[in-house]
Order: structure tokens, then sequence, then C-alpha cells
């Protein structure tokens, strides 16, 4: 599993510096573009760029092609997250001070949209021609696009949720199908039309991202339960806190008898729950097996990520991607 | 005058109807799409797609087809304006509650981000591919990204400015070039491009629009002392109150008494200043002759605005856009 790291660190390494060089704004105002770069300049697993990297060499493209539209996705993922920190009142991000908890909320609000902006600045500056044609780039652009209407969506059901005591799990999966896995789909999606896919080969690196994106969400919200706070980088519970109703937590209010449903409920959006509050509302969820549940719902998607790949003959860069998929359910943070 | 405001209805309409058509999204989730359009829905003088379209025709293209392209800048506007009030904790905006004050920040800085990617959805859902050439798309896509840029840019120096006592001329212009004019600038180059204006029209065109921008930022901070508060569609001196060092202001301080420079500081950037302080600081502002020197200021801004149209044949386009920027400047709202 190393080697996929260090191969993601390489990638990060490389869509960094582009970032760096391209967020520029010759440092005026200043305290703007040191907002907009602290959760980039944070760290972070560089997943999404490694993802369109890695499909964009799955198809037969060079990975150095691929760098400005990898770094184009996570300015954009960056742009989400300080967006959704706010919203969410999140103090601690990759171990950092969120963005609006260090410089206010205003200036969140305009690192967030600025990085927005230079999501789509990639896509005149590259003067690449060869494999950035117009139309690569309209389709790029229209990739990112609908990306990110579907997290508005996603993260405006993920808010509205908070308000609606039983949601459906069919409910839930359509929020982190929009707030989570579009974005992982527009990734491989756009790995693929730089390294030149078919459009049957785009179809399946799309169902590739997506699967691998729910999966990937549905671990995402079983850490937050059960990671270590350092490893995560933010406190754990705060889903809960939050009123998160995550996968756990709809299987769990399923199957509760009613003295664990009323502790669940009384914890859940509890800004103030103390900390025991939690640890016990997490053991509940142990023993109604809503963790395990979640864990293979996870292990299901990721099953189906995979399938995605058999039309494509066997390679170092496929099997780097299945590795990735199996990384993605069994991480630690 | 009463033809332009016709013409500008006009344009107004097709637009809106292209928007809404646009900003879709089958309704869900609901509060979102309501609050991204509530802005829209409200009003306004649509006075950035009527710059779009004009500058269109006056380069002999179609007003029909620059209406894409000025429902994505008018788009655009929405959306800074959403952010810009949550930052600026205004309550009222044409006429109506402000969209976080209706729905809360959170879905206020959602529905601003959803406009945001809705202004690039228009170049790649338009099909008018004689007009709308890959190219021409590109270069859409690269005028709005800067001037986004900028306007993050402008609104940040606005801010910081907030906490600065003597801010410069210089810098105060330097400011409303970004947060303002920078969009103007856009409107008429989109509309040149749109139209097949030539590289110096083009210049030409965005040299139009910047002053003209420049002049409308101006009045607009004239106007946030003078206008009639039903007329503005918002409460008259919340500049003052939210400590804006708008040119009337910087000029002010410049000239004013001790005894008066202690008045206007007293004010300034006091949220609770009572409306008895609010008039006697503008009739201090009065005195000084700072409002007539920023209307003067804004006088100079428009010559150049209509200088800049001279390379361009007569024409009633030609007119219409020298007849704007008049109406920019003795504008009462």
């Amino acid at each position: 599993m190393n080697e996929i790291y260090l191969q993601m660190k390489e990638v990060g390494r490389k869509v960094d510096k582009f970032i760096v060089e391209l967020v520029d704004g010759e440092g005026r105002p200043e305290v703007l573009y040191r907002a907009a770069k602290h959760i980039i300049n944070a760290g972070g697993k560089r997943l999404r760029p490694y993802l369109v990297c890695k499909t964009c060499s799955l198809v037969g493209g060079r990975v150095d092609d691929a760098i400005p539209a990898a770094a184009s996705i996570e300015i954009l993922h960056t742009f989400t997250m300080i967006h959704d920190d706010i919203m969410d009142q999140d103090s601690i991000r990759r171990g950092v001070e969120t963005v609006h908890k260090k410089w206010g909320v205003p200036i969140a609000i305009m690192a967030g949209d600025l990085l927005f902006a230079e999501v789509f600045k990639i896509l005149y500056v590259v003067n690449n021609s060869e494999v950035y044609s117009p139309d690569v780039r309209l389709n790029i652009l229209r990739f990112l696009v609908e990306a990110t209407i579907r997290i508005c969506e996603g993260q405006a059901l993920d808010m509205e949720f908070e308000h609606i005591e039983e949601v459906k799990e069919r409910d839930y999966l359509e929020m982190i199908s929009r707030k989570t896995a579009s974005l992982l789909e527009a990734s491989t999606k756009v790995g693929g039309l730089i390294g030149g896919a078919t459009k049957d080969q785009l179809n399946k690196l799309g169902e590739f991202g997506w699967n691998a994106g729910m999966a990937f969400q549905i671990i995402d919200d079983v850490l937050g339960l059960t990671a270590d706070e350092r490893e995560l980088g933010k406190p754990v519970g705060s889903d809960i806190r939050e009123g998160k109703k995550t996968i756990i937590i709809i299987h769990a209010l399923q199957y509760a008898s009613e003295v664990e449903r009323r502790k669940i409920l009384k914890s859940l959006g509890d800004k103030e729950a103390p900390q025991e509050s939690i640890s016990e509302l997490i053991e509940i969820l142990k023993s109604l097996g809503s963790i395990k549940y979640a864990m293979d719902k996870a292990s299901e998607y990721a099953s189906k990520a995979k399938n995605a790949l058999r039309i494509f003959d066997e390679s170092p860069d496929r099997e780097d991607l299945l590795r990735i998929v199996d990384l993605i359910v069994t991480r630690r943070r």
C-alpha cells in the first residue's frame, strides 16, 4: 500500500507547485491570498489529483499533461471545504484552524470564491494545445461545473437533513452522491478525457470514480466516529454534534430500542454534548451493528468501482487504481 | 432617457427568462434554488446585460445572440451581491430581504456558489456555435474569471479599508476598479467579442466599460448618502455605519477641521449610529464639498467612457451607449 501513498505524494508535489504559481495575485490583498492557500498548504492526501493523473495514464495519456486539470480539481475541492467549514462551523481541518476560524467568515467566503474562480483559470492559462484542445477544455469545464452544482445541492441536502428526524437511506445515498461522489466522478472523467479515452472508457471511468466516491464518503462517516482524533485532523464525534444523518445513524435509528433511540436523539445535534455521551453513543452504534453495516455498504461500492475497471487491459495503472479503492476502504484517516 | 430604461427592461425580460430556465435543478433542494433566484426575482436595472447586448450590437452582432452571455454576467453579478451582503451584514437589497437574512448564512453561501457555477454553465449549454465558437467561449470564460478574481480582491480591499483610518484616494480608486469596474469592463468586452469586434474595438469597449464602471461606483457611493431610501432599496447611511472609506469620506477627512474630523470618525463604522448623527455627518460632507468632488470625479470618468466610443461610427447603438453613461451619472438609484 505504501507505494500508492508515495505516488500520491509525487502527484501532490507537482500539483501543489502548479497551484502555488497559479494562485498568485501578486500577493495583494495579502490576507486574501494567504487565506486561500491556507488549507492547501495544510497538506491532505491529494486523492482527487491522483485519480485524475492515474486515469489519464490508464488510457494512454501522460501524467504530466494531467497536472493542470488535477490542480484545478484540487482547487475546486479546497474551495468547497472552506465554505463547508463555515456552514458546519468546524474549527479544525487537516489539523489546522479552518479559514473562517483564523480570518473570520467574510475572508473565508471570499477566499473560497477566489479559489472557485481559479479553478477555471487553468482552462485558459494552460498552453498545451495538443492535449488541451478547445473541445477538451470545454468538456472539462462541463464536468467541473456539473460537479460543483451537484456539490452545492448535496451540501444543501446534508444541512436540510439535520432538521429532519427520520432520513431514509436512499436520501442519504442521494446526498453523498452529490456532495462527494460527483467530484470523484469528475476527477476520473477529466483524467480520461485528457488521456484520450473513448466514450465507453469515459463512462466506465465515471462509474469507477462515482462508486469509489460513495465508498469514500461512507468510510469518512465511519472514521468520524471511530478514528483517532490526531490521525483524523479534527474532533471525533463532530458529525454527531452537528446532527449529521449519516448512514450509521440512519441504520441505528431503524434498529434501536426505545431507550437507545432516545439516547441517540439526545446527543445528535447537541453542540454541547459531553465526550462521555458521544462515547456511549458510539458504543450503541457498534452494538447495533451500524458501523459494520456502513463498512459493508462501502465495500459493496468499492467492488462496483473495481468492476468498472474490467474493460481495461491489465496494466500497472489499473493495478494502482484497484489498490486505491482498497485503500479508500481500509484507510484510517 | 426613458427610452433607454425601456430598452433595458426589454433586455432584462429576455435575460431573466433565460436565467430562470437555466437555473433549474428540477427544483431540488427547493430552498437552495429559491434562495439562488431570490435577488434575481427582486428586479434590478440589468445594466450589465444591457451593456453586453448593446456593445454586441454596436460592432454588428445580433442582440439575441448576446442574451446567453448577458445572462451569465447577470448571474455572476447576483452571486457577488449575495456573498457581499453576508460580508457587509446588509439586510435589504433591491427592496427585499437579503438572502442570508431570509434563509441564513449557510444557504446564502451555497446559493451564491450555485449561481457562480451556473455562470459557466452557459458556455457549454449554448448551442449557437456560429457565434459561440470554442474560441469565443474560452475568451468569455477568461473575461469572466478575471473579473471575478478582481471582484474578490476588490471586496477584500474594501473590507480591509474599514480598519484603516486614512485610506488614500488612489487606493480607493484601485479598490473600486476591481470591485465594480472590472465587471462592467467584462460586460462590454464580452458583448464586443460576441459581436465580432476587432482587437482595437475590443480594447476601446473595455475602456468604455471600465470608465463607466468607475463612474457608476462613485455615484453609487454618493447615492448611498443622498438618495431617497425607498428609491435606493436599502437604508441611507449604511455605508457610513459599515465604516466604508468612500471617496467622499476620504475627501472630507482631508479637508475637515479637527471638530468635523472627530464627528466623521465617531459615526464611521459605528453600527449603532443614530439617524441624527448620520444626517449631521452628511451635512458636513456637503459643506466640505466632498459630495460635489465625488460627482465631478464621476463626471470625469463618464467623459473618458464616452471618448472611448469615438472610434466607432455614429449609430443609434453608439447614441444609446453615450446616453447610458449620462444616465449612470444622473441616476437617482
